[in-house]
């Protein structure tokens, strides 16, 4: 297992629509756990090869967000991704959703995925080219 | 600020829909957030009084989750929420969310709450309503 | 094909979420679709028999949706379907959205769904269970 | 009230998120109204002049979809809005949901629009600069 110091992985623009927003008129908090996912899902369209999704699958083990501004409508928002840890069989992937033009800070936080076998439920090695890139941003 | 040993709040049962499943064919990461919600506000609306809306609202600052099991559908669940902390002008709410049934942990995991005034944005004191309600259950 | 005269298949009871809410602070339009396809699961769940996947599943075809009034927090709603025409390959389930308590109505219209082979993508004859407890209901 | 052959308004790309996907592994039919929404409110927020809020509001009275072909992920899609009908308290919108580059028609249909007074909840005239700008297009 590896401890690296933040890396910065990708970065994500996010279109926020006006259905994120909840009664509070502000982007309700479980969108922005939407906001990771699609950020994590071009990352990983972005590596230069397709893992290999036979071999397993990402599946979310735990969750830390900072909620640290509303974010409201009409919002231009990115989410940067960087490494916190990279493990064997899991991976600890840093956030920061930011104000596209200004920078505004509005959530940090961290999410940890495992890699699954779907047929047996257990974890497995995370596939080498996610590896790679990560060290290959290190 | 107290620190108090995890007490009890509320229960709620909570209807999966299957809207609230993925690609992945078990319930979304970031639905999680909203069965925690729909509990937060369950208990909010059974306290023995209505805490004055006028005076503050409830703002997420942060969240902990932690995916212990996935949710497939049909899932009978609730989500038991417990203090894990009381402040002044936050309060800090575990959760275990189970399956209804079975008592399988599907998740756990913590939401910190800031009671904020709307129109300055500034933390101001918990609704006495609500605090009373925790220590009542110490 | 038949012409039927509507008739009353299944009702609903249908949690509503406060996240179903929109910056308007009622149940956003889209929900309303949600509503009707959870109500549509419990109906098929309830039939006398499983249909079987791998014949086929429902695929939408068409809506058509009135708004009557809109539905404010917290509310108590019922899906009541209806069959307005049983067609070899499709079904056209008529509904209405309506307060449990009151009676009063929020939406009605219809849904047209058609029976497709997964492999083949093209439509396929209704489940036998499907249409004979549309035609039982007659 | 004018009848008008259908009148190109505006055309919005609309990003999908996974999320959008359901357990059938496609676009879930409630996006749809989502993605309409999106682009009606681009459209509104690209009208020469803000209407103002205070004279009304837009509330949905009446959606009718025709769902042609489903949208799988990753896709690429934009949504085309013509005016059907331009009447005095009340506007339907048609739309074309089609593939950004394929042209590929996904669906088809229309939604009507009333512009409410929040206070009184009654029909108010449509905006002036939405007026012109529908009648410009023509």
């Amino acid at each position: 297992m590896t401890e690296a110091t933040p890396t910065a992985l990708f970065s994500a623009p996010i279109e926020v629509r006006w259905r994120d927003l909840d009664a509070f008129n502000h982007v309700n908090n479980s969108l922005y756990l939407t906001y990771l996912e699609q950020a994590r899902l071009d990352w990983l369209a972005h590596l230069p090869h397709l893992w290999d999704r036979a071999n397993g699958k990402p599946v979310m083990a735990a969750c830390q967000l900072n909620y640290r501004a509303p974010i409201h409508w009409p919002a231009s928002i990115e989410v940067r991704l960087h490494c916190e840890r990279l493990g064997n069989r899991s991976i600890t992937i840093g956030h920061r959703i930011v104000d596209r033009e200004a920078g505004r800070l509005y959530c940090d936080g961290n999410v940890t995925l495992v890699w699954i076998d779907p047929e047996s439920g257990t974890a497995v090695s995370l596939p080498r080219v996610l590896r790679e890139a990560v060290q290959a941003a290190l």
